[in-house]
């Protein structure tokens, strides 16, 4: 059996909480024979910076690169807020993303039938809800030059962000989301602001060429940004794959998660392309909430979406869609039996902390 | 009595239908004596391309310079999909925006009680409703340079945007946010990108400057842009005022005014500073709705938010706060009689079209 290179970067915050069960379903998987692994750890973010002046170090790096997937918890913190704008903890994982050129966010927003009361929406618009937001991440605004604070006269300043698009990265964005389509309900809206930006302008019409020479199959709409995010209010069930830029993507992720009533869920991916000789896809694992400082260490974190970006990682880097299909019946399982973090309670609930919720879906298994 | 200028811009879509019933209106509070006024009309977006090759003629624009007071309709449509960037529907809009210098765009997302139901939230969430955002409109992304499409080899293009702010650019838009935030809950929630964007750093930093400077009374909260949009689906009652740049204004604006159930209703003033000489302030009102060329033609539009936006304007450019008051509680008194268009029909009300609207908020009056 081989054996699986995992890096596990805890991050900041409610990171490490919700890490440590990870690794006891880690230690379950391993010692039930569903695979092997090794396990290396490192810093990233406000705890890296802490200890080393950066947000991610060198060391951290290569055995970011040695990894067959990687495992991170969350960045930032208020604690941070003061440090110079190239060490803030999310520098660590903007590197990450960037060197190992994972271009393909996944951002599933799923609803779980258990946690549809959760949702501040209507229970019938969101029951049943499994969009996914296909976001490219290593290109756009997030790492376009010039990027500068400079002065002016009398004080006054000058800030400038530049967002970036070359053909050949919505090219690869555009064929994930659409070889995603095609495993799914076969639909794809394609966002931007073309009405407003070059960089929108070209994203549509790549998205169209890469759609009528590859995949006119899969059916596709283009909508602005701005109605985007307006319709994933109105009736998110319409959507099935979005792909959008990094920015875009950001915030409209951030708004579906939040429509299924339960970011405590939500596993992610960032995926880089297929290696040539290895034939190895660099991956990164992350839940969609964030290092949520302000229940950091109580205990109280949920750590469903930690796992659950393990068990994305079983089905995208290792292959084990058995395993990850089981772990996936382990959360409904518990979710079923009325468990509930702080996040999800609701009333007649069985209130559990991080540890608790760890275990129940241990026991689960 | 004074006799206000007011230039009428119908636009495209059912822009023309809608503000075919503020005309009504506006003929009523002249010959009622509310106020007096003299109306010139122009094209602007897909319809002055149509009929001069430019999406507002500098005709237009000198009408436009001369007004005290713009409406506009809506602009955009399929129809202009092909034509070049510089000269489609919307170059129109924008180009008002930036010479007239309209730089606080206000965008109240208000829940009216009697159409809570049609809001895809719940309702307790929504009722009572009363969110201001307050978006930058002269800046940003949107007039940034360079901002270009440029070939690359083997067919391979680069686009590219530019994020720009000046400092002064931030200190008006914030400072406009704070003194509206006095009238109304005296809390401002600031939101931009500082962990990704170098225009968020500084927008930061200056909305803070300007708030503990000049308006330490106001409560004032720093939220990350994509936190914000989760925080407006979760719980969207927690915001009283926003501010925000063009980009993120443009995204969250929109999702604000979704959430009341009713983007029909919603009108929005964009306003520019005080003139030193003749004590007038440019503004334009638009509904928030689009052109919505779907429904263009078929008398089904809701001509409530372009209504409201005349009333907007008697408040803020024509110091006609009685009238205005006139006008929202005819608006709210058809409602409570059971008045409908299509997009805010639910049973047991009477639906009415474009302007079967208009003439019952006539009677009310
Ligand atoms: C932490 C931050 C840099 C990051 C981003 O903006 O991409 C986060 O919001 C995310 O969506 O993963
Ligand atoms: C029509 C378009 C250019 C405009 C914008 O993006 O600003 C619109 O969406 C708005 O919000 O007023």
């Amino acid at each position: 059996m081989a054996t699986h290179k995992l890096l596990l970067l805890p991050g900041d915050g409610i990171g490490p909480e919700v890490m440590a069960e990870v690794k006891k379903v880690v230690g379950w998987l391993d010692s039930h024979g569903f695979a092997s692994f090794s396990i290396e750890e490192d810093l990233v973010g406000g705890a890296a910076y802490d200890e080393n002046g950066v947000p991610i170090s060198d060391d951290a790096m290569a055995k970011a690169f040695d990894a067959d997937a990687i495992l991170l918890g969350a960045v930032g913190g208020p604690k941070w807020n003061t440090v110079g704008f190239d060490v803030r903890p999310e520098a660590g994982l903007l590197r990450l993303r960037k060197d190992l050129q994972l271009f393909a966010n996944l951002r599933p927003a799923v609803c779980y039938p258990a946690l549809a009361e959760a949702s501040s929406l209507k229970r019938d618009l969101v029951e049943g809800l499994d969009v996914l937001i296909v976001r490219e991440l290593t290109g756009g605004v997030y790492f376009g030059e010039p990027k500068t604070i400079t002065d002016l006269l009398d004080g006054q300043k000058r800030a400038v962000d530049t967002q970036v698009y070359e053909s050949y990265e919505i090219e690869r964005i555009a064929r994930v989301a659409f070889e995603l389509a095609r495993t799914r309900s076969n639909r794809v809206v394609s966002t931007e602001k073309h009405n407003v930006m070059k960089t929108g302008v070209l994203w549509k019409q790549v998205v169209s060429e890469v759609h009528g020479s590859e995949f006119s199959d899969v059916q596709l709409e283009h909508q602005l940004a701005d109605s985007c995010g307006m319709q994933l209010v109105r009736n998110p069930k319409q959507f099935d794959v979005i792909v959008t830029d990094n920015l875009f993507g950001d915030i409209l992720s951030d708004v579906a998660a939040m429509l299924t009533g339960s970011l405590g869920m939500l596993p992610s991916a960032s995926l880089g392309s297929v290696e040539e000789i290895s034939g190895r896809r660099r991956a990164l694992y992350e839940p969609v909430h964030g290092a949520a400082p302000d229940i950091a260490g109580k205990g109280l974190a949920n750590p469903i979406a930690m796992i659950g970006s393990l068990g994305m990682a079983m089905r995208y880097s290792f292959g084990l869609g058995e395993a990850a299909d089981k772990l996936d019946a382990a959360i409904a399982g518990v979710l079923a039996q009325g468990y509930r973090t702080a996040d999800i309670y609701s009333d007649g609930m069985t209130r559990v902390g991080t540890t608790g919720m760890g275990d129940a879906i241990l026991a689960e298994l």
